[in-house]
């Protein structure tokens, strides 16, 4: 199955929009793990095994195991999710960049070492660089367009021949590099009438939307700007919110909770099919 | 030492502004590293010996350790130029990019898990992305401004304000983030009038310059659009035509020769003090 297809699957079968992201900071990990060896592959399995039913997505945020050296416990992560939830998407969130013969090192990073299903990759260095993931035709490429943090503008809004970059960015993906049809958009729910402006240019391609939760996005204007006439189109990611949403032994139950509160809550503001 | 101080050092020391890039393609390799467990740690540390009284930098491309697993092995290389040839700055060429809060993540994977002197980043995301790598005040921040491969002008090259992107990007590092004196830019060596028109308005800010050798860049006019007028202010790197210059067994030896040709026609071009 490709990643388009089993994005489409498991936002029918979870009734859920909600991503959830596994951005694993040992300095917020309830105190039971002090001393664990494997403590960010327990913390991340109890957070996976506690809302898998509620989330369209899992998504790593490589930086997170890379500071701690954990590649190991990353791919613990995701092998737990493959086994255990296989129907579940899990996007690596690398926001690679480089020239073709190393971005085709970084394509084999995150769809052979770690077998992801999907990568957050930056445009700045064009085409050549973004093809080599373009071209595992089963995988999904998650081009990040317009992103959730305060200083996105100092290059993304710079205008362009009366629009703003992110809007070139936009037109680049969805009507030149998306030939095999598995190129996504990062598009913070920070901003919402940019993410209007970009769904209207863009059909139905998904949105990758992190920034809801600990960077302030507003869940309403957010689903309304975002989604695609079926009600879906759209990847929305939670960390911290979810993650460290209790600092106690009832961390997962309290994550639970936080992503089943969001997931209703998006639905709510959903388009009905 | 900064890396600051540590680059006009070597500069001086070496005569050289020539950085060997370490990008370690098993397939390319000598037959007599085959079955070799730490082919990688072996295979760079037979290069760095070769070359490193001819260089004013080692400059390791993460992802071809990345896709094999090898983080282990790219630390045995950083520790053997450390322990070796300590006076020589040590770039990890990673390209990274995130929103602050995981950006800070990146910082520690570059600075305190890897220890390298500099790191290369990339500015999509604006100045909170690139600040926490800024903060090491001793460390270097490699933005890409104008890089080499085909597809660099895909974004780049966009107009802005009757000039194109990487002259934005290049005012910011410049103008505004470098109050450290600390932020240096990628620029192509494929591109000599581009980098003609960023050292104009950069002052001595150093340049990374990729793809001289295996992607085309000509020596001549890329030393005559790049240099200070102290005849450096360039970090030229070359990586395939000099790891394999030749693929037998005196392949060591065919990379110092190319690093020193290299070294002595970047040279014949340089301003005399």
């Amino acid at each position: 199955m490709t990643f388009s297809e089993k994005l489409k699957t498991i936002w029918g079968k979870n009734n859920s929009l909600v991503c959830v992201g596994l951005d694993p900071d040992l300095s917020r990990f309830p105190d039971h793990f002090k001393n664990v060896s494997d403590s960010i592959f327990q913390f991340n399995k109890a957070i996976i095994d506690a809302t898998h039913d509620l989330v369209c997505a899992f998504k790593p945020q490589i930086a997170y195991f890379s500071a701690e050296g954990a590649e190991k416990q990353l791919e613990q992560t995701i092998d737990y999710i493959k086994k255990n939830y296989p129907h579940t998407p899990i996007i690596l969130d690398a926001k690679r960049g480089d020239i073709g013969s190393t971005a085709q090192k970084y394509a084999i990073e995150a769809f052979e070492r770690y077998g992801v299903d999907a990568v957050t990759v930056n445009p700045y260095l064009g085409y050549d660089s973004v093809q080599p993931f373009l071209s595992y035709k089963d995988r999904g490429t998650i081009l990040l367009c317009r992103t959730s943090n305060p200083g996105a503008g100092d290059i993304q809004d710079i205008e362009v021949d009366g629009e703003p970059l992110y809007m070139r960015v936009a037109r680049l993906a969805s009507e030149h590099w998306n030939t095999n049809n598995n190129c996504l958009l990062v598009v913070g729910a920070t901003w919402p009438s940019q993410m209007s402006e970009i769904r209207r240019i863009t059909g139905n391609m998904p949105f990758l939307v992190p920034g809801v939760g600990a960077q302030g996005g507003d869940v309403e204007t957010m689903v309304k700007s975002g989604q695609t006439n079926d009600g879906t189109g759209m990847i929305i990611s939670s960390s911290r919110g979810v993650l460290y949403a209790s600092s106690g032994g009832d961390f997962a139950e309290a994550a639970r909770d936080a992503a089943l509160e969001l997931r209703d809550e998006i639905n709510t503001y959903r388009k009905k099919v």
